[in-house]
């Protein structure tokens, strides 16, 4: 059993105070994860650690950037939270390592991602826990762009042939339009009231793009709160699964 | 004109201190490096970084390791010399970027190195220079393995098509049986008795494997010391020409 599992970048940092950790749910969500004998890949998000640098620079999923500064900002950031979450993962037990998404993928012209899936297929195999997140990756003919961690879960869930991918975000699931949590979506017409628009490339951290891309998958996927993270990783679809 | 340039750990570090930089060499080496018009990728050895790590855990570029501590604590060492070669380059106005090896190269059983060269590729097509470095790597059955960085080299030069390979060493070339530097080497008979004993995978750091991957490539590769980097960025062959 393969799991990707995302821990949104809200959840495990105080999206108020740049670069600012949330060390008690980042250490709760390090002890739920400790529950699992998984093949098990871990993306986080950029919370106060990469948007605001991203924002400094203008640089978005599709607006690009020739400024090594900017590059080094906003990757720089990235691996300090990384290096958080590598910590509270180790501190709980898990066998966690370090991947970092501008050394292992690009873009082409049109922005298409190719993503070196391998080593971290190989550090699942040998028993380790790759932590991958949210970076900059270069792009041909426009420097740099960014790669969230939504389009990074959807990739990887692909290229691992994951059985299972949950996002762990800072509500509880998908809300219908009266606030309360969806329990399953199945298309996305179902929902598309509720969550607004949404195309293919979307994947900025909006719901109606996480939905969008989800739905694309094979695996079965579930949006939850982190109150709801141990139950996932015990193999309940907590929250709104999708698909 | 595509040039791959080591700057070696015994170099830009102080061999016998552990994790210290040498701050006055690293910074000449910066600014020689400031004289290109090349696309030029930078690889940097370990030196007091990394190799003290991977001793302490007994791994080596064949002896695996499944200890995730092990990992985490080499592949650390070698990310805080990168950040420091990168400042150096980048105060001296070199638009340096990061690449980690474990992140993008892992290793087949037999121990064959398997590396994402496209992200670097698209950097240096983007005017970027990516600074990467020895590091661990994921291995299929082995758990992980050093990836020397004079392994690195020859693998980036042959996956670019490098015109040039410049290995900037603590010695001013490969010297002979008399200690005098050899001018140029077109065979590993014509130095076999001065450098001893080598096969083809004897990549860790010695002079006579070094030499024997460097005359495998078709780029022309020259080993000096850092007196002569300058000279290496300027378009000469300095030291040891091989090849």
């Amino acid at each position: 059993m393969t799991t990707v599992l995302k821990l949104g970048g809200s959840v495990i940092t105080q999206k108020e105070t740049p670069e600012t950790v949330a060390d008690a749910a980042l250490q709760q969500a390090a002890e739920a994860i400790t529950g699992t004998d998984d093949r098990l890949v871990v993306v986080h998000g950029g919370g106060s650690f990469g948007h605001h640098h991203a924002a400094k620079y203008g640089v978005s999923t599709t607006a690009g950037t020739h400024d090594d500064d900017a590059i080094r900002a906003i990757h720089g950031a990235m691996k300090r939270l990384n290096r958080a979450v590598i910590e509270a993962l180790t501190d709980a037990g898990v066998p966690a390592v370090p991947v970092h998404p501008f050394s292992a993928g690009h873009r082409t012209p049109d922005g298409t991602l190719q993503f070196a899936n391998a080593p971290a297929a190989t550090m699942l195999g040998e028993g380790f826990v790759p932590v991958l997140h949210g970076d900059v990756v270069s792009q041909e003919t426009a420097g740099a762009t960014i790669l969230s961690g939504d389009e990074l879960v959807v990739s990887l869930a692909r290229a691992l042939s994951a059985d299972r991918v949950g996002v762990c975000s800072a509500v509880p699931g998908v809300y219908d339009t009266d606030g309360d949590v969806i329990d399953r979506i199945e298309s996305f017409e179902d929902v598309a009231d509720a969550v607004g628009e949404s195309d293919e490339t979307d994947v900025t951290g909006g719901m109606a793009g996480k939905v969008s891309a989800l739905l694309s998958l094979d695996a079965s996927a579930s949006i939850f709160g982190l109150e709801e993270l141990d139950g996932f990783i015990d193999g309940a679809d907590p929250g709104t699964r999708i698909g």
